[in-house]
């Protein structure tokens, strides 16, 4: 067993994700001031390896808050007249929830949980001109499902007045996003997933066309104002005291990311772990809950075929040491006919390896 | 010395200030599940700490943000019709430019920098009921002052009608603050200044009064939404994936604050400090910037009238190892004919001891 696990349970819940030790001792390194040279070289020594994680040219901003307030801040940046949202899960249902919070005028296409978000329902929305934002959840964290970004990518080109902004949360990190050749406005994802961080810190990439909308807005607010952001992102600052600590992790996470493991083998091993858990389920006679062809590869929402006491599975793989995940809030409350959960989710994101992720899987075994 | 200081440079800036190992090593625990059993007794167990800490029985919310985050929940959630910010230092203009950046109605006392704001000045703009907040800042950063909390706590209560806002950021967990007496609808606060945690998280007291408010208001936002903190904060949880480290930080200094050093001490403590600073001044033959009688105990900001050129002081004791802050903005830039800056402040808060400060002016008369 590798030597990630640092806590008495080991997760794989889909975040916090596993931190590694190296990470961990960022975080507990002393304070600087944050208006100083040595916070300046920190903060610029993060910009372009962000943008190398990020496939893009963009800024790269950081924030101290999750990545809600990320999400946050594309609705109130962005959208004026009206912004459709993609819901497919319950973070798409948040997307929506935001929006309506802001006091914007919102639309949503809604499927069942666990469909994919199809390119042409999109475009036959846009076509009314009536919208000036697509939000949209790449990894649905509560389904185990991948949206098809390339392919609205290339809806998405027909309508350039139109900002494309993606909650990459559950899969920056794990899943090559080219934000560049997709032409995302706005790509935001959280620490505490795929990139295995501590939880409390949020990056998103922000196109010059955002940053364009953003100044025909108002009310934008402070904390989360882009444009606030981006004059403090150009003096290598941000606008109010970051997470300092939280930034030294980042610098060395990304070092880590991009020079030691290197993303495509980033990209590989969680495409190798996603194949695994996939393979598992099926010789255990269960089935994939997302669409078929649209399974992500951070996180497998599995189908309780079986009907097993999955509150049970919880409980004892917790004694072995494991904490285990069933199904995200309606999915967690919907019980079948015999009262059993019928979904359950096993995380393979993060720093964890495909060793840690047999392990479990073995383990699991015994109850599943 | 004291074993305090843990980075290359001794933080006497107003923040981050000084954190202290074992709170260090508290942000180097592993990842727990934020919406786990064990989660919820870690935030169940700082919640009546946060309560003795603020001198109140309102909840007190937690932040993942800077204190600015709180300060935009005060604004979004408080205020109707229109808010009477009181101004004397930067960070009272803050108070106003977050206002108008939310897209309210906003109106300000504006006295000059290092005067205190007087409760006659309130009560006067009060009495057109046209107001249904007041935002103020109790220790205003910028210049060293103390705004008379408890004589504007009087006014106040002839308006109960009216929210009582007030930032003390630089100096709660320095100076004694007894919310529910003040009649305080939202006290809130920084982790980086007195409190001495690392940076990145706030917190902040909310009366029943400032819920009541935010319910009639719409457009209130997700990530600084009261009531959907407080809908979470009653099952000791939060709404989004919160700073898991800082958590643990908060946790252990609480207890440090509450059960080692104890508050009545932490309070002394403060203004020895503070004593000690201003009369190291006096005999330097220099001034205190703010107004006579309302001179902060956790930072002080002292007039440059000895001609000295505090650029080259910054450089010599930053060579020494110690981390030196001429004024804040406006007063930072403002020259005097010699060209030389008119002001600098000396941060006395958090957890460095007499001893500490004593060396440090030991050093710093080498220069001033």
């Amino acid at each position: 067993m590798s030597q990630i696990y640092m806590s008495g349970k080991k997760l794989f819940i889909p975040g916090p994700t596993e931190v590694r030790a190296e990470i961990l001792d960022e975080m507990s390194k002393p304070m600087i001031g944050h208006r100083t040279e040595e916070f300046g070289q920190l903060f610029g020594r993060i910009k372009p390896k962000l943008q190398q994680l990020f496939y893009t040219q963009n800024d790269c901003l950081i924030s101290t808050s999750s990545g809600s307030g990320f999400m946050e801040a594309s609705i109130r940046n962005c959208v004026s007249k009206k912004v459709l949202n993609c819901v497919c899960g319950a973070f798409g249902k948040k997307w929506h929830s935001i929006a309506l919070a802001c006091g914007k005028e919102a639309e949503k296409i809604d499927v069942e949980w666990g469909s994919a978000i199809k390119p042409e329902r999109i475009d036959e929305k846009l076509s009314s001109n009536e919208y000036d934002a697509v939000c949209i959840t790449h990894c649905e964290t509560s389904t185990g499902l991948l949206n098809p970004l390339k392919e609205i990518s290339e809806v998405m080109k027909k309508y350039p007045d139109v900002l494309f902004l993606v909650d990459a949360v559950s899969s920056l990190g794990g899943t090559k996003i080219e934000v560049d050749k997709l032409g995302i406005d706005i790509c935001l994802t959280s620490g505490q997933k795929a990139v295995a961080l501590p939880s409390g810190i949020a990056l998103a990439s922000v196109s010059q066309k955002a940053y364009d909308k953003a100044k025909t807005i108002k009310g934008r607010g402070y904390y989360f104002d882009l444009l606030e952001l981006k004059k403090s992102y150009d003096k290598n600052q941000t606008p109010y005291t970051p997470s300092i600590s939280h930034l030294y992790a980042l610098d060395r996470q990304t070092d880590y990311i991009l020079n030691e493991e290197g993303l495509e083998n980033r990209f590989n091993r969680h495409r190798q772990m996603a194949m695994m858990t996939r393979t598992w389920a099926k010789k255990r006679g269960m089935e994939m809950f997302p669409e078929a062809g649209y399974e992500s590869d951070t996180v497998s929402c599995i189908i309780n075929t079986k009907n097993i006491d999955l509150k049970a599975v919880k409980q004892k793989i917790g004694n072995k040491g494991y904490l285990f995940d069933t199904g995200y809030r309606k999915l967690n409350e919907k019980l079948n006919e015999d009262g059993k959960q019928t979904t359950f989710r096993i995380a393979h994101m993060g720093d964890i390896q495909e060793e840690d992720l047999a392990n479990y899987l073995n383990e699991l075994q015994n109850y599943i």
